[in-house]
């Protein structure tokens, strides 16, 4: 199981397929969603708790609505479609990172995250809370990254510094695997052999380089503006 | 003053020219940049410290390398040229977030970053960490917004969800300020009546949103690509 905590989250939680063991909340959330609440009867065990108790269980420092204990999804076997694109992590290993990449994969339509087994726990307090509820619609696989890579039958995009094609200008395919590197190393070498289109993001400054999440979002942006032009 | 901590920050500190008073690091840092070092001597303090020393005076959880503490710089007086883009930030709350938007803007060759007094800290050490180095090129200015915006003579954009133009297609002018509203609130009633021209990021799945600082890098990207293609 894992946790899920604050108000927002909770709402989503609510209305969503997932399998809520325990939901602790205040009173007056209780009421407030007593309809959506209502649908779990039998199956969640609700209890109402005052905001001191809430924080104490919860990783926030501060948690003045709900929690609640949530079955980890059985996730169908990983295949890749022709026409999809996925996220490929190598190694991500801050969480904040992680429920952000979530968050980017959710708002562009992507809902595949595949990660090496070295990425950090998606289901961890802070990933669930950065990913703002997009862990909800978005599937997050661990497996070995070159076995997956080289036989996913999809082109595979990975961002380098300074060389190969800019994001800006390079025409996207239907479907692809946008792979990620870690905060510090990159995307490690095992893994780029296997990619078959370097790209890069058009520098027009000084930094010497984008926080992970940010390098991905601007990708996925990119990709589906090219996409929307070519069809 | 404020802490500059790790070895990457450190090393790009030493050839800027912000005044470092303390400079704590190894053995091994201080002989690994000794020349750098050895341009500082006379107004810094330079000292040798273990590596368990150096983590109990950092904010990070381990240091390995070096710490310094770095007097704050006096900014020139704020102006706004007419081909220039700032960004100005409204009440932007978590210190991670804002050194992203920092680095951000270093990327995108922004220099200035205008940001309400509610902000939080640029100077403090999750921010510092957060930015990467560009707190070193980046101006953070921190004054009245409305007051600023409204004399500044520039483009004000603003991006508010699903209405206004789609930074995919809006032209942009050689110069602006872009608004980024605070985490959780967005852009405040007392700012948006100065958004001349208000902007969307299009959105492809489901996520409600998207982090402030990936929304700000999206736009960046927009802008500088769209700059591009009118020269």
């Amino acid at each position: 199981m894992f946790l899920v905590e604050g108000a927002k989250s909770v709402v989503e939680l609510l209305s969503s397929p997932f399998d809520i063991k325990t939901l602790i909340a205040t009173e007056v959330f209780l009421k407030d969603h007593n309809q959506a609440i209502s649908f779990l009867k039998g199956k969640t065990e609700v209890l109402a708790a005052e905001e001191a108790t809430l924080s104490s269980l919860s990783s926030f420092k501060n948690n003045n609505a709900a929690i609640a204990a949530v079955e980890m999804p059985v996730l169908p076997p990983l295949t890749a479609a022709p026409d999809e694109y996925m996220l490929v992590l190598d190694h991500i290993s801050d969480p904040g990172n992680l429920g952000t990449l979530v968050r980017i994969a959710d708002w562009y339509g992507i809902r595949k995250i595949v990660c090496s087994p070295e990425t950090t726990d998606v289901y961890s307090p802070k990933v669930i809370h950065a990913s703002m509820g997009s862990f909800l619609r978005v599937q997050v696989y661990y497996i070995d990254l070159p076995a997956f890579v080289s036989g996913a039958g999809l082109t595979v995009y990975g961002t380098f510094p300074g060389r190969g094609e800019s994001v800006h200008t390079a025409a996207f395919g239907r479907g692809g695997l946008l792979v990620l590197g870690n905060e510090a190393e990159g995307i490690s070498l095992s893994l780029e052999a296997y990619v078959s289109r370097h790209l890069w993001i058009p520098k027009y400054g000084e930094a010497e380089s984008l926080n992970v999440a940010v390098a991905a979002a601007i990708i996925c942006d990119n990709v589906r503006r090219s996409a929307a032009k070519q069809s």
